[in-house]
């Protein structure tokens, strides 16, 4: 066993600045109901980019630190600083999910059972190399998978179940998804093809469409086409589609959607009302991909709403039950339904030189990095 | 009994043009539940302006008809056509409440039950002299109180009392309103006077923060003064509110009160999360007093909610029997706690004359119309 473990910190000073670097702590000790895992692959999701530098301005983000050991340090713009006084002079750890060996386990039967195997881990900052977790945080994974098939056992999968949970448990009959060509949409996709839920995707791009109907997708729209919101509303009077889920935000799409949803309902509609269809319209909002203003263009009626989505309170909404059968699906069709595509691996030191954040922190829909913490 | 019953009605045309119009119809016979009620007082509340003129341009209105029978013609946007076709041709009448007397009633015990008696009604176009209504639409007033006292038992009343039910049926222990000084705004703060609820009265002017403070309100602040983000954060830190009622709905009210809620949230926030407070933020959109876009920024996490919110979907929401005592309560504090205002009296021609169509679609807070059919 190492005396090393290195791991990705982001801290904001009282001087405005963020800093996001490495650094060297101590091989923790499992307590009773723990495991140390040392972790292999971590993939680097859009929350993650959130907790590491979506406070600053990364247009003033300027590479110091030293070649071995690199950091990167911007400027935190004055008016989001009082929002944070509770990360302020505080190292936050990043990492939402990963996968790894557990190395040590501690004396319960339940710990005990994990020792020596393959886990995916949700939470605790899985950006470093060796990770204390409870094991309720670990999912077995199956013999044979590897820690890299097994990096993203938790956050695109289950908020992929979660969303045809949601879609069951309101009383809905179709979903319609935005940025739908993403890894999550692709599972989103499998999904719904195994379940025999219909699914409406939205991508904005040709190649994305293909890609889509390549993997079986019945109903592909193209935002950026002339005809989306007539394609839109077509899809949706065949389908029935009443829930959506948008991970941008930012924008007009929830609104299109909403209105597209309105339109569809009106055709069944035998007397006119001035408060619109009494078909309730739901848009989930479950990322900021466009962190700019939503726009709600209103022309359809009353019988609507627009949340926000986040997976840890919507498990918390269909629980413990459902979130168990969850887990078991994703451990039981991890390489198949709930397969990732990585487009770029990178250690711990890489993730943090100013080409390598440029580059992911496009979140281009198909580009997905992984870090490998042992690299 | 006289034979003539005039009403008031929306048409809209297949040439795109919105006609607003009296006609002479036939005095009702009433059906077994049913009783006619000569209606003597009935509110022009914005919903009935919505079906009046809503779908028109209404700077292309025009003043037609004779001057015994006014009518008042104007444009239908060509891109509000196609959602009109359920009612293209159809006169449309308007009014979705009133009272009066019984002056026919049907052969069941609950229809002869009302004969004579000074009723409230709802739905069915009150905008006209006699009218069919079934019983269950029909709330008995208490002995003494007049027809004129009695108009708005329904739509403000009910929707007041809602709002308080759904804070308590969703779990929330204080209120936000906008556009507070509303006939609406003044009868929900006497309800959560009398209910011991703490209200934020939100108001546009300094004459409306003293109408509501010299009602006993005890937080009013101003959306139109420098310091209201702060004083509406305040407002929010020392009552908890975390739902909110808006008239409004396009700008950035909405938001606002959302960013007001999540800063509050964060001030007992132990650790930084990027994805905001876990405190659930509700707004309920129940107007269109802005019909222009609704414009989020989004800076308030991921536990939020905007939804329309109308009346009678909510009541179903509610259940019977929270409804029944809603009705019962607002019968016996009509008034009271439910005491109405209008600046003006109007028959059902004068309504139609062009000079009072500008002045009601205003819709100034503190100016409320009443229209009196039978003068």
């Amino acid at each position: 066993m190492t005396d090393s473990n290195i791991q990705l910190i982001s801290t904001v000073s009282e001087d405005s600045k963020l800093v996001l670097s490495l650094q060297d702590v101590e091989v923790p000790q499992p307590g009773a109901d723990e495991v140390v895992i040392r972790i292999e692959a971590a993939p680097l999701n859009p929350s993650d980019l959130g907790v590491m530098f979506g406070v600053a301005d990364m247009s003033t983000a300027t590479q110091t630190g030293t070649e071995h050991s690199p950091s990167i340090t911007a400027n935190v713009p004055a008016k989001v600083m009082p929002s944070l006084k509770a990360r302020m002079g505080k190292a936050t750890p990043v990492g939402n999910e990963g996968a790894g060996t557990v190395i040590a386990a501690g004396s319960s039967p339940a710990a005990q059972a994990l020792m020596g195997k393959t886990v995916a881990v949700i939470g605790g900052g899985t950006f470093r190399q060796f990770l204390r977790a409870n094991v309720q945080s670990c999912l077995v994974l199956k013999e044979g998978t590897t820690a890299k098939e097994g990096a993203s056992s938790f956050v695109n999968p289950l908020t992929a179940l979660a969303m045809v949970e949601t879609m069951r448990a309101e009383g809905h009959k179709a979903i319609i998804h935005a940025a739908a060509a993403s890894n999550l949409g692709q599972m989103l996709n499998r999904i719904c093809i195994a379940d025999g839920v219909d699914l409406i995707n939205i991508v904005r791009k040709p190649e994305q469409e293909t890609l889509l109907r390549d993997m079986g997708a019945k109903y592909v729209v193209n935002s950026s086409s002339e005809s989306f919101i007539a394609d839109l509303t077509a899809a949706i009077v065949e389908t029935g589609a009443t829930i959506a889920f948008d991970p941008i935000g930012g924008g007009q799409l929830t609104s299109d959607i909403l209105n597209c949803m309105e339109a569809a309902a009106a055709l069944n509609m035998k007397e006119y009302s001035v408060y619109g269809s009494d078909t309730f319209k739901q848009v989930y909002i479950y990322g900021a991909l466009n962190r700019g203003p939503i726009t709600l263009n209103r022309n359809f009626g009353f019988a609507w709403a627009v949340n926000g989505f986040l997976l840890f309170n919507m498990l918390g909404k269909l629980g413990p039950e459902t979130a168990m059968k969850m887990r078991k699906r994703v451990a039981d069709e991890i390489t198949t339904t709930f397969a990732s595509h990585y487009t770029h691996e990178v250690s711990l030191a890489e993730a943090l030189k100013l080409q390598s954040v440029a580059a992911y922190s496009k979140q281009a829909t198909g580009e997905k990095y992984l870090i490998t913490p042992q690299k």
